[in-house]
């Protein structure tokens, strides 16, 4: 069944568990598939067949279960749990991710730092050590990590995904400007603001200059 | 005829002409859909079908002239000229935004950078000195800026990019973890790794614990 389920479902739906995480967090405890897709932009009819994919939530003209809902799809997603990532490239986009507050809370912990750059080897980046990443592959034989994020140039993301690649990993975050290769069975999403900003100037490219 | 193409083409646009970029300082003159769509992953009917809402471009069985339709592509797009930025927030994110050395050669310049934190006001962060956010409209009436990226907390994300609407800015590209609402006339993305990584989960969830 899973393999059925499209990406793009997949995908919506951490926003839904967002979206009822803040619900519950107001005190909400009933919402309907309007009132969701209000606050989300998207149409109710759409969040009611993404939902239907994992089977009957809600009573018809009741709304779901705030809090049961959420649970549900924290099981679906697996953010029931935690996670254990290694991050590779500590310059300075690593280190703001490193340092970035928003993962742990939500189960994502960074576990190992790795960097090629001999003088980065042995500092504190987030309150981690960084390790060689010469040693990258040794480590994770030795210890079990779920997820790598790439943060290193884009000459060197191709190589650094296949050894994460052949030592296991199947999930990959990649902040490099370039969309490395993956097998099927490895998840990679692309962190790339500049390609989000260069899909937006075509919409804005035909306003006046200086138009306000 | 621009309304008719749909958001997801426009979206792959930048992702071809970042490859044909790649093709051009590798000396490479002419490329056939096959080969890009190998090296994007994509089906060579997918960059056909992509590029015929713009035109014709290739000669059938010659490969497409890689300047070409690099420049087209520039054109189409708006990525041939400067676009002027603005950078609301400047927390750890905000900085490491504004220090990202990847914007400028693609022609994306912050120009302004705003803050709500006296404390940060009038500090130089990326060579640019932290004006207080109250003056964003003021300055937003007094100077040209083509794009807002908003990188407060969440819960201060839906009134800057409300302030940010309103002084006529019509893209947005967010970093706050949540959605905000903006008008259909304005385009926003959203560069959100927790969602990423969420959304992949759902796929090495089943898998062994500690298995390799």
């Amino acid at each position: 069944m899973t393999l059925e389920i499209p990406e793009v479902v997949i995908n919506r739906l951490p926003v839904y568990a967002r979206a009822l995480a803040a619900l519950a967090l107001d005190g909400e405890t009933v919402v309907s598939s309007q009132a969701l897709g209000e606050r989300l932009d998207v149409t109710p009819a759409q969040i009611r067949k993404d939902l239907s994919y994992f089977g009957r939530f809600g009573k018809q003209g009741r709304g779901y279960n705030v809090q049961g809902l959420l649970t549900r799809l924290r099981e679906i997603l697996g953010l029931d749990r935690k996670w254990r990532v290694a991050l590779i490239g500590v310059g300075r986009l690593g280190q703001a991710i490193a340092e970035y507050g928003g993962f742990e809370p939500q189960g994502f912990q960074i576990v190992a730092v790795f960097d090629s750059d001999p003088r980065a080897v042995g500092k504190l980046v987030g309150n981690v050590e960084v390790r060689n990443s010469g040693d990258l592959e040794k480590f994770l034989r030795a210890n079990h990590v779920d997820i790598g994020i790439v943060a290193v140039p884009a000459h060197a993301a191709q190589s650094v995904v296949d050894r994460l690649v052949n030592a296991g990993i199947r999930a990959i975050l990649n902040y490099a400007p370039m969309a490395p290769h993956v097998p099927r069975s490895v998840a990679i999403r692309h962190i790339d603001p500049v390609l989000a900003m260069q899909s937006m100037t075509f919409y804005i490219k035909d306003r006046e200059p200086g138009a306000k």
